[in-house]
């Protein structure tokens, strides 16, 4: 099944442009893109609020300095949420369409150095699978026979374990407990009937502390063979949270860079997240709910709501979003350490966009 | 609905002394204000355990330093306890009445700059709402049409956000995506029609790493409109943890200033846990369990108990407590460097009092 | 109910080589104490893969120096997974079976400073019961009545508290609140009725940041009276998760000297995590998933499956496991940091074995 998404291909602020935020500016308030009017609900904000001569009057008007200290963050955080969604060079996570030989889903991946765009002008040193971070999307079928063949480019040795699948032992991935490591230069091809569907995860498991922190990592979605139970979603969306060596990522870009989920009005997502990182990041969504309803790819006994999803590295949670609230919603880590500096949002902050 | 706490009012220790302490020193073993006479079950303690010069003898006979330093420690130990509830100046989480306008509900909240007693002499900068720390209690119901007028006396921009309440976007208080940021010596006004009842929280979310952690927080409390599947509860208690620039504090103080829970033997206690924090804080509460009704708000399928709750930044969790258990139960976050150094307990502690 | 698991002894090693091991050998892939042929599925490996002088072919060829370097690693990660499980000096978690006193379960427990070999050669200076990291294993039944006798030959004032067990307040182990601390050379009686069961944890609670992240812990696990809901399981297994003064280690051991879960095809396992340290460990399973059956000794309302199951601090999780999968599985945190580093595995990581 193609993820809604990937019809933006990398051009993602050229299409958010012509599909996202364009609606997002017929909304009253969606501001991304346009600055802020004040809103309706604001019945004391004098029209100089964006000039840094706005008379500070009152008992708590702050001296000059301050004041121009304030603007300045100010500006620093409009110009983040301006970019907003910022072009930059390469996306991970893209869909990866098998060849199909003799009945069996051949994927190739190479995994190699490349430099790596994680932010606009700020290039870091990735090891990446056919040069994405994340990895491409690899979705199959429960009872697929699959055939992954990973080539090794790196200076390193690495291998590759799917997480979460119930893997024939002698393909599970550990160096030397299941096969020996892939050396630089050499091949290794993993070949197995896919036992167990739900939200997985591919990535390397030899140094890979290291190696998942630089880039080696990706979703392995298995969708159910039965698919009678499963919730009829309109947009179906990967977000892979990683706090490695290329700071704090969602689908390995930071904001302003990261890319906005888009949902017409009255549609259902269903988010996928993966924590690939080393810390714990509780994912708040602005305006609506969140209805958990797998864990590790595994249907929870009933579904249940929040809005601040607590996810620990290596767990995959699935839920659907109910896009029935019209607006540009901020999406973000709670930890605000993760989200937010002196200078503006940052790391790991996207929005979801419903457009009415 | 009121809290049955808030009428100890910000005379806190007073208060606890007449109510909570003077019944808990009914107790047998009650020693929080009293220190403790050797319990039933100890058959052999001597009666100089309290004294420096106790004999150390036996084969594990620590040498008379170590013994010192020992008996020091435990003498500060000991201090902190007995000193349980210390008085402080000031209390955050104060129900805010709202005044009646036409209707609406309006809460004014002032931000500025204060002296915050985190501890007994330990004074912080803090930036609060109405001068406190978290800032006061707002508890309205489902369908409120409500308004908060929002005056900056701060030398920065700010925001406010309601967390969990699933808002008009043009209120959701995201500076740059929904309004512009409140300027200092400026005010903005948030007015909205409540949609979701729940354990919600308000807070700035503008440099929100810094002006969470400094003070800018607070519960937001939304009763439903239909109360007839709510638990009928005796003492409603919420419990924000915070851990930023002031240190570990449930509800803005530091153990052994922090507030008791106080219940009759047979009570039933709602705490609401809201994470304010950029870490994990798994509560752990002793002599009996706690049993889970609701996560951001929102009902869990089906309840479920635990003794030590796991709440992450963001989280809301509401708890149900059954006091059946009599005696003063310590209640503390159990990452234990957040409650206990070698000078004794001290930060995310408090203490739950049944009283017989 | 014996630890079916406890018949190995301090003699691990061997033990597993006679019963684990051996069997491992006979699956087609199990690597860990023969090294890997290369696996059915490796249509390219060559047959020097494990030599420094394998021919670095391609396009990717890396210079000799990378690939001494990467040789060099590989060598370190194997070297310790060949090591699994290394022999050590002393066992902790082991079942301490109680004297009959006129119908009380007597247990005695002594504290004292021991050296602890953590790992092969690594020794570290420990505060243990019973000179056991984690102290013994005391296992009783809901309704038993029960007494502890614990002698204190440390330099340090202690205390025992039952985490979980809804003790009378006399008993509960928190100093100053509920006793009086148990000085250098004197001893506490705790006396009780067991209340509740579960798994349940007994530690320090004084100075216990300190007390408790250097060796003074154990499990206490009470079972119910009433055993008709209870899982029938073949190997009842306690995993204790600590991140103190020791490192990262599972039942006071670090990898490779952690002591594998060894299980025939077709039988059940019941593990029962335990956090005593500071952090949350996503425990990960390979090859099978875990149903998660209680929380800090509680049912679940509904069982529930995942493949990472997050502990925090204080909690207790039981799980089942249907060992459905032959091989050799890793088992560890998933906070790769705890579990690997570029000298290959360590810390939080074992195996479970699954005979066929």
């Amino acid at each position: 099944m193609p993820d809604p998404m990937s019809p933006e291909g990398t051009n993602s602020r050229r299409a958010f442009l012509r599909k996202g935020a364009v609606a997002a500016l017929a909304l009253p308030t969606a501001g991304i893109l346009t600055g802020c009017k004040p809103a309706a609900g604001d019945q004391n904000a004098n029209a100089s609020e964006h000039g840094a001569a706005a008379p500070a009057a009152g008992p708590a008007a702050a001296p000059k300095s301050d004041r121009a200290k304030s603007d300045e963050m100010d500006a620093m955080h409009e110009k983040g949420i301006k970019a907003f969604p910022a072009k930059t060079e390469g996306k991970g996570n893209q869909l990866l369409a098998p060849r199909m030989v003799g009945g069996v889903k051949v994927f190739d991946l190479t995994c190699r150095e490349v430099q790596w765009e994680v932010e606009t002008g700020k290039r870091v040193k990735a090891w990446a699978y056919n040069g994405q971070v994340p990895g491409p999307q690899i979705r199959v079928k429960e009872g697929d026979r699959i055939r992954m063949n990973v080539k090794n480019e790196l200076p390193q040795s690495t291998s590759v374990h799917f997480h979460g699948v119930e893997m024939p032992n002698n393909m599970d991935g550990v160096p030397f407990i299941t096969q020996p490591p892939i050396k630089p230069g050499e091949s290794f091809t993993y070949e197995f009937t896919v036992p167990n569907a739900g939200s997985h995860m591919y990535h390397s498991h030899h140094n890979a502390a290291y190696q998942v922190g630089v880039g080696l990592l990706g979703a392995f979605i298995v969708e159910p063979k039965d698919t009678r139970n499963q919730p009829k979603v309109d947009v179906d969306y990967v977000m892979i949270l990683n706090d490695g060596a290329h700071g704090y990522t969602l689908n390995g870009k930071s904001f302003p860079c990261t890319e906005p989920l888009v949902a017409k009005l009255g549609q259902t997502l269903r988010i996928r997240f993966m924590n690939e990182g080393m810390m714990i990041h509780p994912m708040h969504l602005h305006g609506m709910h969140m209805t958990v309803i797998a864990k590790d790819g595994w249907d929870q006994p009933a579904p249940w709501k929040c809005d601040t999803l607590n996810i620990a590295p290596g767990e995959r949670w699935d839920v659907l979003v109910k896009a029935n609230n019209p607006g540009t919603w901020a999406f973000h880590c709670h930890i605000l350490p993760h989200a937010e500096s002196e200078h503006g949002m940052f790391g790991m902050v996207t929005a979801l966009v419903v457009q009415p």
